[in-house]
């Protein structure tokens, strides 16, 4: 277990191999074991395999890249106060879940399911990759995939045979994340010393000589995540949020 | 591994038991092996173990419960663009990241560290309990674990070493979370026959007994998540995330 959590490697080449349903439906199994709020299990699984619909999903919603439609299973995990609230209904209760904090909790809770079907995915042998563009396209990800009022699209988990095994990508040291007691606010020099093995990267050099640009920040912040991409994508999120019913408190 | 993820029950019993440090970093690496969008590591792990410190959270924070300050190990995963923002400005390059899209990527980031790090300590033999309480309380969390700006507390987990074994509790069947290919809305008829089991519940059946309440749903909605707190904890998060330089879209 411990020696899968530690060689996690983000995989997005996958060989044409379909996934055994027993598999698929161990790591559906595992995802829906995950700890969550209450145990309401507020959030739904939409498993896609189909040929066309992967490729609609990664043309429109997932900034077109080939892993989504080469993946045999694409696996959208999203937060559903939905069918929370039908039951609710169907035994006169009052649902009162149409607010942030529902959506926040179930958020909370559909991620901590997507990390157990990943983990359950790589103990099978299968490699996986999340996908960030969820958040950015959500309003079409909610058309493409009949998501009602209540449901929203949190992330997405491509899973398939590695054709590839990259590299372990590289993170900042133990002691730049953890912190002890309280939070102890960075210093300049922490900084520098937590981003240094980072910066000093062969791979990460490159990229700033490749791109031109003053240091291995200025990729992100003007490449990667624009502030102006990351406003846009903020209001859209927000309105989505409005319109599937979680914005009344 | 997929025993572990199996077999996962919340603790929140713990003996008097120290975690051996070599343990604690273990936990601490696995977390900080997960994915997370584009390697930024939007995060950040408060280890809490001084126990005034751990009363102090229990009885302003975590609603007494006293798993808290029983626990050897508290750990508060927050979301976390401070120590991205200080590296951007220390490189001169200008961060865009005081928005809510940047939020909420931080705090899946959050959660899927989260779920590596109770992985890893279930691995271990410790066992794991996560705290909602965390959102109803972040204002407060935010002050006694001195988080500035750009830091949010997403969730908490407590560890140690289990003082019971608890039963597994129960799970809506796999076919009630998972939709094939799209969404399928629930009829009145699915959501009876999804939620049949739990209602049946011997266990569930008393507490709608002893709460002299009209059905399971409504301990829900009358008891433990009445609508009122959960408008009340959105309208304080919302704000908090206000405060923390999270909301300029």
């Amino acid at each position: 277990m411990l020696e899968n959590l530690l060689n996690h490697r983000s995989i997005r080449k996958f060989k044409n191999q379909e996934i055994p349903q027993d598999i698929v439906t161990s790591i559906l199994e595992a995802a829906s074991r995950a700890s969550n709020t209450g145990n309401m299990q507020w959030y739904s699984i939409i498993a896609t395999k189909d040929v066309a619909l992967k490729q609609k999903l990664q043309a429109e919603c997932h900034f077109n890249q080939g892993m989504v439609s080469q993946a045999p299973l694409v696996l959208t995990f999203c937060a559903d106060i939905n069918r929370f609230n039908k039951w609710c209904v169907a035994r006169n209760a009052e649902p009162g879940y149409d607010n942030f904090l529902s959506f926040y909790t179930a958020t909370i809770d559909a991620v901590i399911a997507a990390q157990n079907a990943c983990l359950a995915a790589e103990h099978h042998g299968l490699g996986i990759c999340y996908l960030g563009t969820t958040n950015y396209t959500a309003k079409k990800m909610i058309e493409i995939l009949q998501l009602p009022r209540g449901v929203v699209p949190v992330t997405t988990v491509v899973v398939g045979y590695a054709d590839e095994i990259p590299d372990l990508t590289d993170r900042l040291p133990l002691d730049a994340i953890v912190h002890l007691e309280t939070y102890k606010d960075y210093t300049t020099g922490d900084i520098n010393k937590h981003y240094k093995a980072k910066e000093e990267l062969e791979f990460h050099k490159n990229l700033v000589k490749i791109n031109n640009t003053e240091s291995l920040a200025h990729i992100f912040t003007q490449k990667r995540y624009p502030k102006q991409n990351n406003e846009l994508f903020s209001r859209s999120l927000l309105e989505i949020l409005k319109e599937q019913g979680f914005m009344n408190q």
